[in-house]
């Protein structure tokens, strides 16, 4: 039973399983269940559901905590309190629904704040994305869950739950913090409780719960304490733009103008696009941000004041609650851009610095670059958000290690070519950078592109040491390969837990998985990688050579773009070549820069200066 | 014999014709050759070249012109007066230099101004360039002239000079003007008195005298004024990055100042993206600006003042001279940023509105908007160039017409996608759009190519109806094909005088032709065309859908990106359908709007409400 959901409702003490559904008594819904004290936004919000409650008068029995207002939707199944808490100490009280000559106690709790900061994460850091459902099943014992939609675990199912859990990740701490990643990105974890395909996690059904086939509310808290105490830092997913169908603020919704398009259901256009575009017609404007994305996900409506009321002070539970460091928002440009701003602002204002990256899917810099707060092409709409994500290059970092550089716009040419638009945005280091994610083909899209290790290494250095926070995506350590043209499911396979073993490792896996972490390893070191400045050179004769500097050190890497070997005249790189030799961190070896330098077919060396001076 | 180029030295009367390369007298060159009164820079340059004036003493035998300073270069063959003319009337009067006991009186004029201001050119227009060279031969006596360095006359070879000049320009004023084009664009016209290779007129040797195998100076000015009776706009094609390495300010150079690289040949890297890409090396920043385009056109240092200075005055010259409507700028990004964007204020200054294109060759939006005149991107870096080139939309729209539109992103979904992108560009109406130019494959790369109508049709719909100015090609009205990899002079074939004669063309011609001349007569009176809002719609089913509206007029295109006919159901346009009928341009119909609409393979409607109304 968790607490969190737990309270008392009149002389019935009710403990209240929302997956249960029903419930005898009238009440089944108080969120936030408990609400901490001085907060930086006095003004609480406390939507309470339960039957026919709509016509109580409600009051307080708190000296310094006040009623601002009720709101009563349409449906007489909820009540919305507005509560001022701006000089509450920490306290439990009662609210008190009186109805019919009844008085109802909702007892509620403000807490001590036990956290008051926040870590950042940035480009210092190396983001690691797992499925829950499909990365370590740590707890047999809640792959099935009585009472829940879905009642299938069936890892040969690519649709289906796999049984993956939070006791499988806590398990596995060591192991990230080994392989060198340093911050978690979970794809959600909350309760998805649809009738299938649940396990992807988007589809929430009750924001304040965590999925019981992933553990409770409670071991979410615990693992992420766990991950901090090994060094770790943990990134929420979190989903603004939609629900589950079957989320109780859906199924009973308080009005139809909780969802868009009047929580009717009319699809997107999948065209973000158009929130920038100045030639946008008004009904594709309208369908981008309005439209749904599926049927069952049906499409909040951010602009309700009351619904980004419920959405902001959800996700600010969530931080304050367990204490994780960074938000990662699912299908960023679909929501309301103003509405979505606030959220940014008012997390800000709460968490400063607190890091937040969007899922911006637009193919083009321009079209990302709208998102990313100060943009320069926004004006005053200023998005609010830090991060954002380099769709492009993950693109382009997936096709240039296949082509010679051998023309003026192929290979190593277009990275460097993507690079000089940067101009476009208004931080490049706060780019979310990846080769792959849980949507797209993996970087390895067939096993025969697994085989071709140096491929990989290729990209992954372009991945590490280019500008932006890199993120990696389970099992791209160990070769693992996908193709979203065979399913989704192709694209999240289990991560084989034999790998987790050295010994039990193929000899490519652990190529692999020896090159990912000496690069990881040592990029937590490097302060020209964590902050440094990005220098660059149009490639010549085929090699792209680059540079990242901070305050004297400097990392100078240069990437052979093409199948034959090069001998690369080192004249035009001296801004960057600050000592004539240097530590070859790919071939672990002492260099010696004295006019030209070998590198072999598809080759390449990240020279780190600081390492021999 | 030139006026302009004529004075007299001391007692000795001596026409000067620069091309003879020598001169008895000291004095062979006074730049601008005169001037007028009452221009908006007070301050006029006037540079004297002739053997070892470098030491004289300067005068003026004027009441109300006064000298400010006199700039004495390294090279004694050069003194640089700069005199105030803020309060003069037109007058004559004599620049007197005195030197061992000698006094050298050089006559000047400042002429009384005859025209105050010019009319500029838009989105309303479209622009014709053609090539001198390579459009008619009218008047062959001029095809090969003593004493130039080059002689050949010879058609059969590509890059040999072909005979064409100012003259055949003239006859064909009424041509240009029934075809519907509204602006001309000559390739430059000045002289090159190179050695081989000169047709192109990219390496100026006197940036005040027209090539006389193309005509005199009269010739020209009196061209424009002929054109002007016509109704058509002239654009003056001018160089500033570069001049040809037998100009005398290059052979005899006033110091080594006045060209970059201290004047010696150091090839640019191309890269022009260089100068907006925040992670540029010091080296290639360097080489993108100052490197020289090849050996034979030294790079003008635009940083230099007296450069500048010389520079800016030519052009108001030419405006001031001639009377031409506008300047197209060649290899804009290679010049010195700062220094281009003051002659931009200086022209706009002088004359209000007068539009100048910069050659912006850079393929992607990101780039070439940085050049734009208040760029987003460029902060208090501006440009000041009111019109770029938009390069990018050229790739496509000869993608486009060859690609299904039967996914996400191929065909119209990529005019689509890109044009979503405009929010960069600080004016989208201000683009110079094409299809080709004389430095790019044509449209119809082959003459198979060519075959194809329909291509052809659906590539000049687009480019004539979506926003920015349009620019076409000489030749592109009668089906002329070339293709880059055969050589420059296979883009730049000789205009078949046979085709002037509607008699006498091919049918295939005479389509293209009939259409293109169609399109632009009736382009001309849309005010929804010329400066209407895009609005457009993401492809559905493969045909795309926009509409340009202005004032209650609508224009409304569908293009069906398919080679399959298409029905297209009209219900989600309502927008831009404001009648249930309207006029279809492309079939010369009335089109009932009820709906869905017929759409053939490769077809495409041009919708005009106003026709109709």
């Amino acid at each position: 039973m968790m607490k969190t959901i737990r309270y008392i409702l009149g002389a019935i003490c009710c403990a209240v399983f929302p997956i249960a559904g029903i419930c005898a008594t009238v009440l089944d819904k108080v969120q936030p269940s408990f609400w901490w004290a001085g907060m930086n936004n006095p003004e609480l919000q406390i939507l309470l559901h339960g039957s026919q409650i709509g016509s109580s008068e409600v009051s307080l029995t708190s000296k310094d905590i006040t009623l601002n207002r009720v709101v009563r939707p349409e449906n007489a199944n909820y009540l919305i309190l507005y509560v001022n808490t701006a000089t509450a100490a920490p306290q439990k009280f009662n609210i008190e629904l009186k109805q019919n000559g009844k008085t109802t106690k909702v007892p509620y709790e403000l807490k001590q704040r036990t956290m008051q900061s926040r870590q950042t994460w940035d480009a210092h850091d190396v983001v690691y994305l797992l499925m829950p459902d499909r990365f370590c099943d740590g707890n047999p014992r809640n792959n099935v869950v009585k009472g829940l939609r879905e009642q299938d675990c069936n890892p040969q199912n690519p649709d289906a739950r796999h049984g993956g859990d939070i006791a499988g990740i806590r398990q596995h701490l060591d192991y990230f913090s080994d392989l060198g990643v340093t911050t978690l990105w979970m794809t959600p974890l909350l309760i998805n409780d649809m009738p299938d395909f649940s396990y992807h996690g988007y589809a929430i059904t009750d924001y304040y719960q965590i999925d019981p086939r992933y553990g409770s509310n409670e071991e979410y808290r615990d693992m992420v304490t766990a991950a901090h105490n090994k060094g770790l830092k943990v990134m929420q997913d979190m989903v603004f733009n939609h629900c589950g169908s079957k989320n109780f603020l859906f199924t009973d919704r308080p009005d139809d103008n909780w969802f868009n398009n009047k929580s009717r259901y009319v699809q997107t256009t999948y065209r973000t696009a158009s929130v920038s575009d100045p030639h946008v017609s008004q009904s594709d404007m309208a369908l981008a941000q309005d439209g749904w994305f599926v049927e069952s996900m049906p499409d909040l409506n951010q602009r309700n004041p009351d619904v980004m009321n419920y959405l902001i002070q959800n996700s600010i539970f969530w931080i304050e609650y367990a204490g994780i460091d960074g938000i990662r928002q699912d299908t960023y440009p679909y929501a309301d851009r103003q509405a979505m701003a606030r959220w940014c602002k008012e997390i800000d204002a709460q968490y400063p610095g607190f890091n937040i990256v969007g899922e911006t899917w637009i193919n083009n810099n321009i079209g990302v670059s709208y998102w990313q707060k100060d943009s320069k092409l926004a004006g005053n709409d200023n998005s609010e958000l830090p991060t954002v994500m380099d769709f492009p290059l993950m693109a382009l970092l997936n096709q240039v290690c296949d082509q010679e550089t051998n023309v003026w716009d192929s290979g190593m040419a277009r990275i460097y070519d993507y690079l000089t638009q940067d101009v476009v945005f208004a931080d490049p280091m706060r780019l979310m950078t990846f080769l792959e994610n849980h949507d797209t083909d993996r970087f390895n899209s067939t096993p025969e592109k697994a085989q071709n290790f140096k491929r990989y290494r290729q990209a992954l250095t372009l991945l590490l040491t280019l500008r932006g926070i890199p993120q990696l995506y389970y099992g791209t350590e160990v070769a693992m390969s996908g193709n979203k043209s065979k399913g989704d499911g192709t694209l999240r396979q289990d991560f084989p837990v034999r790998a987790f073993d050295a010994a039990k490792r193929t000899p490519l896996e652990q190529e692999y998985y020896d090159f990912t972490r000496r690069l990881l390893q040592w990029r937590k070191t490097s302060e020209a990688i964590g902050q440094g400045q990005l220098i660059h050179f149009p490639p010549r004769d085929g090699v792209y050579v680059y540079s990242r500097i901070h305050n004297g050190q400097v990392v100078t890497v240069l990437v052979n773009g093409m199948d034959e070997p090069r001998e690369v005249d080192l004249t035009p790189f001296s801004q960057v070549l600050p000592a004539t030799s240097a530590y070859d961190l790919i071939h672990d070896r002492k260099v010696m820069l004295d006019g030209k330098v070998h590198l072999d077919s598809r080759d390449e060396m990240i020279l780190d200066f600081s390492h021999i001076q």
